[in-house]
């Protein structure tokens, strides 16, 4: 948790002046997302000078640092945009007075979004599950004519380049026997996987969050209220999202698995779009491919973090244990009461 | 710059209801001064269930981590409290529903203040310069009725300690001739210091900020609008108090001394205080002893850093420059046209 970029204020002022968004009255660099740069930038639309009537605004202006690829910002922007006009609350981008979202300062992409107000539920219980599955679906349903599209970089493709990287002897310090556990997922996963949308017309696929984790979820009182960090947005099935979901959400701390959760989160998604047939009978290799995909993207961290960086690596190991467990499941019924 | 305490913001949620404050709607850790975690957090009142008459309102979450002495905090809020009173723009605590200010929240003391508006220069003009000598004045007036005192632990004896703690190889190590400097320059000023205030009448001698950098004080366009962290505050010379602004507004980046800010600073003090002749005879030697206070501290920082820490030390050889350069000075006169 870090701000990488230190912007001066009087840099951030003069940057707003090409917005229609009043005078900038204060710039905090939050602690939000590892991968960019977040000021939450509060304008002033002084509409009279007495101090009452002052209407003042929060934003998010984000920088874009090396993690994310430049060219994949029109996406995630456009999808954004798309989503806040079909009513999905996310953080808007802003344009500028010349109808202009993305920008460049101090040297890096940059953008200015609406403000999203929520809080995140570290605990969620079964009615946030159930909510989260509802909104999930919304979002996919949302999605069905919005025409861009994005490789997902962290699909079978994506695990074989981390498994290569992730040699086995780092793997092993990690975890004795993570190296063949890892080895074997994969060539099973790889093997059994739907590699072709359009020879699996009963597998639903468009637009994921593809990183749905409670961290990026938003309540207000006990009420969904949106869903940011979309840098992860890609094109895949819509039941493999859910599964993301199911590895994030329906776990507890002590990595017992929460049947009422999940039931209740399946329940949601399906009570605005009911899974088929084929997207049930994949669920429980889908379960299994989203957590050999974080456990292989943390793995990586783990094994090539700077001991000296601001940010300290997720455990990898939690997923190898949400693996193991699906490797037991046999159906989707399973996974639901 | 870090947020050093992750709260849950179901926790904050949790706190808040013990204030009059209304729901939280957002929480974000700030990376905002380097000794305390702070988090802003965002509250609504629901005066109506119409989104248009929503009102969210800023505040900052403080929780102090243990660089700062629990014995201190009832003088630091006692002053922001009183200087809040008197128009002074500081962060004012929050009372809870039973009129307490200090609560606890994960083990530590934590503090809910108001949300000040503004932002800080990092490069000041001779404007922004004047305006601070005249707050820093007013501030000072407005604290001759404040009943509470705290020792300035980093005056003549804190240095000493200092001088101690910093091994002539380890000063050395950073700068060569570095030990013998801050060895003769302690001596010089602890011969020549005023060490009691009664016997200086004609030196005033009460609340004084003691760390009035530029990230301490927030401007709104070019209106001065406020100051912040109070954790240095305590009873000294208020001419010294003077002499740190000196050290922190009137240098440049190149390090070169800028007489025009300088005059401008003293003189927008003067203009709501007048120094005495005492004060002008005794300014070079506080300029002198504030310069050492600030590279004692940041040469202990430098020396003791830990590689691994999240924040880094400020560079302590700016301060022996300055220093440097007021040991040239004759007097008053010199610096101020």
């Amino acid at each position: 948790m870090a701000v990488y970029t230190q912007l001066d204020e009087d840099e951030i002022s003069k940057f707003l002046k090409q917005y229609d968004l009043g005078d900038l009255v204060a710039a905090k660099g939050i602690a939000e997302g590892v991968e960019n740069t977040n000021y939450l930038i509060t304008t002033e639309i002084a509409d009279s000078t007495k101090q009452e009537d002052r209407i003042y605004t929060n934003y998010i202006l984000t920088l874009y640092e090396k993690r994310v690829r430049s060219e994949d910002l029109p996406f995630f922007i456009g999808l954004m945009r798309h989503l806040a006009s079909k009513h999905i609350h996310c953080p808007s981008p802003i344009l500028d007075k010349n109808g202009i979202a993305l920008q460049k300062l101090n040297n890096r992409p940059a953008l200015i979004t609406s403000f999203l107000h929520g809080i995140c539920r570290r605990n969620p219980n079964k009615n946030h599950c159930f909510q989260l599955g509802a909104e999930l679906a919304r979002l996919h349903l949302a999605c069905l004519d919005f025409t861009m599209t994005r490789e997902n970089r962290l699909g079978p493709k994506g695990w074989q380049e981390l498994v290569q990287a992730c040699a086995p002897n780092a793997c092993n310090r990690v975890q004795s026997g993570l190296a063949g556990l890892i080895k074997d997922e994969f060539n099973f996963l790889n093997a059994q996987w739907p590699h072709l949308p359009k020879d699996n017309p009963e597998l639903p696929f468009g637009i994921c969050h593809a990183d749905l984790f409670p961290d990026n979820v938003f309540f207000i009182g006990d009420t969904l209220s949106g869903l940011i960090d979309f840098y992860f947005a890609c094109s895949d099935y819509h039941a493999y999202d859910l599964s993301i979901c199911l590895n994030s959400w329906c776990f507890e701390r002590d990595l017992s698995f929460n049947l009422t959760k999940a039931s209740a989160m399946i329940q949601g998604y399906q009570s605005v779009r009911p899974l088929s047939d084929q997207e049930k009978h994949f669920f429980p290799l889908f379960t299994r491919g989203s957590a050999l995909r974080f456990l292989l993207t943390r793995l990586y961290d783990w094994i090539n973090h700077d001991s000296a960086a601001l940010v300290t690596p997720h455990d990898p190991l939690v997923f190898a244990r949400y693996l193991r467990f699906h490797q037991k499941i046999k159906e989707f019924s399973d996974y639901c009461l």
